[in-house]
């Protein structure tokens, strides 16, 4: 099922980090660049697929989180708003009010979606109904739901997608849950878990930093891998400067799972405002409520250039993040990948 | 509180890889010294005891595992047992039987440990209560309770222990948790929280490899620093060759959580068992049923050489972990943080 032009090496949609130009670079070279399109409104959403169609004839993939409306209690917004007062004080910023919206509409984005009609759709955070899917088959692109667990592996396939992302513990950014679950899976058994409770194409995601990583993915059963964090230091990637030098110091034992700048677990560089807020974990509003509410304190400290309150987010093997052109780092990985397998 | 020839390191409790040797070095450098009696029957708990005042008059630990008596379901053990079969044979195991006991009987052990009256006592797995608290005490023992949440480190001031040892989510081996909980922790927000909720010193366990991670500890609040991992190469472990070769191997990315080895979350070196019997996570039989049913076949792989079906317990930082002298190491390390605090 992946047609690109060269490998299964599919470039993770990794929202802040991820631009049309890393896409662009991942689909010219040979693997499967996608885009985040999540924050973005319809209009935006569209303008990115015909940018990115415009640059490479190579297919693609679109990104977005499967998102309810959300109407948060004023009362936990306010307690938020209250926790999050001495770090904007820090950085300068005036008193909070609730933004304006808390995160785009998602089917305002589906509809935009359907009229770019991507090669590939990918999705995380929830699942598509089996309407849904289909519309998007009748526009001719494939889609890749993302699982972090079998039952949520089986839920995509019900729904009638083309393959499933499995997302293990390693991956950096946020988690994909949305069923519940006891114990997160790492990459490599919970592509063995989903491999043999269904029958698509399984994407391994997570902590796949090297060729004989994803050799290992591939031997487990892995028919594609999905790379972020390798992309990180990418020329085209947007990430910014202290988020660049904050993985350019990273160690072997830097990230952690955090609910505390978004509401929803994910895996980051450890940084203060990791540590700080980390005791009001369980009070945090869930996701995109505390998303929406510390976005202008992270993009204040990203403008400042400091990292102790942005999300710095990264898979468990950021330590092996390396600079360069974003098509040299994928066909490096793929060519180590496939010397490995041969041998 | 930390009242050793030294400095407040201690060398955490590793059952498996701890031995008497191993906690004489650290107690005669002057950190704390733990040895790891989970596995001992109370006769050798006194002499484990006895070997160590006889080597050293400094002060030392025992550590033993809170368990209550056990009764599995005899279909769960037999269920348990079908899905360790193919793992036997490839060992040329025997069939397996239920074996003679689950795990040492706490209770006599806890005598055994009032007899030896070691300096400082330690527990994980589970809580005093304030009778057995008071009665080490009276045998002059202090008491560190494992908390890996606020809930457990307040159930553990209850019941009127000495300190608390904060053991994040980096640590290797066994998660000491014992009370529900949500997220866990890294440990430097753990040791923050803990701090903040409770009056008894704290020692800050997990992913401390290095004196830049120490000094970041005791910045953060941490009274002393309990440390495992950069231990498990030393001179003086009792370190399997296959254990301490993949070690030797791992990267900054090896390590994951597991249930699979013995029922308990655990951290470890991500291996062929654990990936393969993932996929059964949530059926197999809680701690000690699971870890007395794979224990036979761990010591063949052991005897073989082999890692694949070891318990390779190691924290996140295992990468950074150096062979050398017990001593040595310690002394390193504080030599290392105290440079570091000074600046």
């Amino acid at each position: 099922m992946f047609e690109t032009s060269g490998f299964p090496i599919v470039q993770a949609p990794m929202l802040g980090a991820g631009a049309e130009a890393l896409a662009i670079a991942v689909s010219r070279a040979g693997g499967l660049g996608s885009h985040p399109a999540a924050g973005s409104t319809p209009g935006q959403l569209l303008e990115s697929a015909r940018a990115i169609r415009a640059a490479t004839p190579a297919p693609f993939a679109i990104n977005l989180f499967i998102l309810d409306p959300c109407k948060p209690d004023p009362q936990v917004v306010r307690a938020a708003i209250a926790r999050l007062a001495p770090w904007r004080a820090r950085y300068g910023l005036p008193a909070q009010s609730e933004p304006p919206i808390w995160a785009q509409d998602f089917a305002a984005q589906f509809e935009a979606l359907l009229e770019a009609a991507p090669p590939f759709a990918s999705f995380t955070f929830g699942c598509l109904t089996a309407e849904q899917a289909s519309a998007l088959h009748e526009r001719g692109s494939r889609i890749i739901g993302t699982a972090t667990c079998v039952e949520e592996a089986l839920a995509w396939q019900a729904a009638g997608v083309d393959a499933i992302c499995a997302q293990g513990i390693e991956a950096g950014g946020h988690r994909g849950s949305f069923l519940a679950q006891h114990e997160d899976l790492g990459t490599l058994a919970l592509v063995r878990a989903i491999k043999s409770a269904c029958a698509l194409p399984v994407i391994a995601a997570g902590g796949l930093m090297d060729g004989q990583a994803i050799a290992k993915a591939l031997a487990y059963g892995a028919d594609a891998v999905q790379i972020g964090t390798a992309f990180l230091l990418a020329d085209e990637a947007a990430t910014s400067a202290p988020w660049r030098a904050a993985i350019a110091r990273a160690g072997p034992d830097s990230t952690r799972m955090t609910r505390v700048f978004s509401g929803r677990r994910a895996r980051g560089i450890e940084n203060a405002f990791m540590i700080e807020m980390s005791e009001h974990e369980r009070d945090i509003p869930a996701y995109p409520v505390q998303n929406a509410l510390t976005q202008d304190l992270r993009a204040a400290a990203a403008r400042a250039g400091k990292s102790d309150c942005l999300s710095l987010w990264a898979g468990a093997g950021v330590a092996l993040a390396r600079p360069g052109a974003a098509g040299d780092i994928a066909r490096a990985l793929w060519s180590d990948a496939q010397k490995l397998t041969q041998d």
